[in-house]
């Protein structure tokens, strides 16, 4: 890959715009976090409540009784439907007004918009768009934390900025040295990596050689900070709604019968409540079984401690931005480490020009 | 009446416009909350200072001295008049500054503007528009908490809505099932109410024969949950400020030389501060004069939970309100039980042509 | 000079507006404040981040990284340059980018603007305009705390509000009696003073005789509250950064070989974040060296007290002002201690106009 030294005043993202592409597989919350509740959320701008069904498949509705449009979460879950807190009027999963408490007829147009959802584990998933466009499942890139072979922790933040500037901060890893220098202590991740693109994807893939392991891989693979090892880093921006990451660590000096490769692995998923807000869902983990609890939340901590500062860098740019959202007093200067957070760039703007043009 | 079932897209009372007719009896405060220390108010979008005079009597102005545009409030009331808390300049009841501290000479156009006042037991009314309209006096529906015969209790709060949004829940009172399911405990008002609409107000009844009281009222009258009843429930929008409601209760098994009937009474007095903000004052009362301490706390409590609920629904109600306020992204459902709010809103929508065509 | 009564509907100093002249040289913070470590201010709707160098003196760059637009304050200094929090480039006190950790290469337009600095204790003043613009220092008329022959002491607030309605408070003291009427004790101030224009200052001086000195003054020089002194007043608009006051107090009945005449001084640095919102801070002192902690500290209560007094009104009338900027609805009544105020207004628009025209 050849370094790039260009600069652009372009918004090509459009940071303060609505650049959520409806027709997308979105992540609404886990798996775990939904029960026979409602749940009220806001997600693409749009406030829905979701429920399980008494099978445990996922209802998901906007969150506004037509009647006198009070939030349907503030009601309660009855059998397959929900009742409004209001009046009662009571709407299925379809959302099919199914019984006004004070009369027989039910108006024809009283009914709810009803949303697709998917409850793959970890994550419930719910597709936003125009329900004839989806062609897909979610992507299959984060199920990883529900096989038992992993050991994972999780975590959940509400982020005040552009959804992209989390996915641009993953895919620049020469963060890391200033932004967890005293978190993560992973020092030695200076250059550009090798960016591919294909066509769902934007990837990147970074090699150490010989090197060592920062703290926390070096603690739970019990290989320590002085044996020398090869670290294999890899990741994706595997849609506007998520990005994964991996760490292949090859133990270059195992004693016989210890085992030499361990896989870390992180999902990124980042949900826009609006233009300018998101909610930040993570999870990290070991293909290591059965992790035991104290390392497991010396893993936890540590990574929210460094998510948080994560989402301090990009809140504190996300209010630069704001002061001059197109760009026009300053420009923005794109060096060679950009190029696959330019790329992500580039794919969600033919997605969402796509989008506009069906 | 017949049941409505129809549907409509209108936003017929502009519930994020100024839908408050100025040419109105508007209620500052009670009574008893105003003296002779200055109260600042919000009224209709317009800051006032209120205080009593020597006399009791009660002065209203726009809170702004015009010299440096200090609150009036900041100051203090001297005598009959307020002197502003900045550099002293004093005005009298009618707005007429009657001194400059520093110089003889007074500005003619140094006055600000003056409010009739009514203090009408338990109510200091406010005329806030043209005074050459004042027509007649404010409503006399809501002078029984200053009778003797009433034992009564009161509360205030700030809801972030409209205030149509608070006359709207009172006038469709199916909402008891759901809002105030384990408050009030009315869990059989599931019809709509017989309307009736006269030049002045939109009127309700509704009757519940041979039935049970809630836990307030029976506990109150000493009828007890378990003997029958009748129960004459009927309210009115009164004007844009004021809503009544009573109910009628018959105890139909009463021994012999016991009281058989009671009046159970409530106010709801609404000032719009802004078109997304009121203030809510409230009055509950029972016709037996001297109730125990007691039995008015427990009554205080219950009705200061319920009305939280009120308040909630509609702050919930106003944010969904904002999302879509010309009601364009979605309809908005009417069936017979809104049949007085809609009146409501028609009377609410004819005052405010009026006054615009005045 | 003559008592002024008339009334005007202008906006002329634009109190919603930008009006602050960019051409001026303004307060960034105290010497005392600033030291290595990065210091984030707004100065002017602009966010810049100040550093000492190694010998010193002051830098200040716009605190945006032009790569990812990261405030340079978030991250550190490193010698004479500051290095950014998120990737590390590094820039000068020039404002050039020095280092991009990642690659070789610097593209020439990767560069922050930087301003010029003067560190003239106490203050630290910095010019946010034109660079070629820049004719003269800083004003001296706030050195004197930095003068061995005072004691002085100082405190910073953000005030919600237009900085002019600081500068107009201070330029007319009848508000003494009413807003400090309980704190500083000054009730005898009540005429209009003499005002003086010259062709950079507005001047006012008023003087009091045969008279007595208010509680904080009477302490400090040890005259009390009973002896008669001539208490001589003036103070200035200096420039849009700051105004200054001064109170001669000569003693008419000192013993034989007691001190007779003392100076008291106040320096008010108004500097505006945004056209409404400012940070005010002052400095008071005696021409008394060394005075004991325990009188400064009792000094520093009472203008801390008095002065958070004078930024409540401020904010008071800056919310009237906010509710009906352009004076549409409601005159402005200027009488004739309002001289000084409207003097400076002039000044500053004839300063903006000039700078609009250049």
């Amino acid at each position: 890959m050849t370094l790039i030294a260009t600069d652009t005043t372009d918004d090509e993202a459009g940071f303060i715009k609505p650049n959520y592409p409806r027709n997308c597989w979105w992540v609404a919350t886990t798996s775990k976090q939904l029960g026979r509740e409602p749940l009220a959320l806001t997600m693409l701008n749009t406030k829905v409540v979701l429920f399980r069904k008494e099978d445990g498949t996922v209802a998901v509705l906007e969150d506004r009784c037509p009647h006198r449009w009070a939030p349907l979460s503030s009601g309660k879950v009855v059998g397959d439907t929900i009742q409004c807190g209001y009046h009662g009027f009571t709407f299925d999963a379809a959302g099919t007004c199914v019984k006004i408490p004070s009369q027989a007829q039910i108006p024809g147009r009283c009914k709810v918009r009803a949303y697709t959802a998917v409850d793959k584990p970890p994550f419930v998933w719910v597709w936003m768009g125009d329900p004839e466009k989806i062609v897909q499942g979610p992507p299959a890139d984060a199920e990883w934390p529900a096989d038992p072979n992993y050991s994972s922790w999780s975590g959940e933040t509400l982020a005040h900025g552009n959804y992209m500037l989390l996915k641009e901060n993953v895919l620049d890893l020469t963060h890391f040295g200033y932004v967890h220098a005293t978190s993560f202590k992973i020092l030695d991740w200076v250059g550009a990596p090798t960016v591919t693109v294909t066509e769902d994807q934007v990837s990147f893939r970074q090699e150490f050689k010989d090197c060592n392991l920062p703290p926390m891989f070096a603690e739970v693979t019990a290989i320590g900070m002085q044996r020398k090892v090869n670290r294999y880093n890899y990741g994706s921006y595997v849609s506007p709604a998520l990005n994964v990451a991996t760490l292949d660590i090859e133990d270059l000096n195992a004693a016989p019968g210890q085992r030499t490769h361990f896989k870390f692995r992180v999902a990124h998923v980042t949900t826009p409540e609006t233009p300018t807000r998101f909610r930040y869902l993570w999870f990290g983990g070991f293909d290591i079984p059965n992790m035991d609890p104290t390392t497991l939340s010396m893993c936890k901590t540590l990574t929210e401690v460094g998510f948080a500062e994560d989402k301090a860098i990009i809140e504190a740019v996300h209010r630069n931005i704001m002061e001059d959202p197109r760009h026009l007093d300053y420009p923005e200067i794109i060096v060679g480490t950009d190029q696959a957070a330019i790329q992500a760039r580039r794919k969600l703007q033919a997605q969402l020009d796509k989008e506009k043009s069906d």
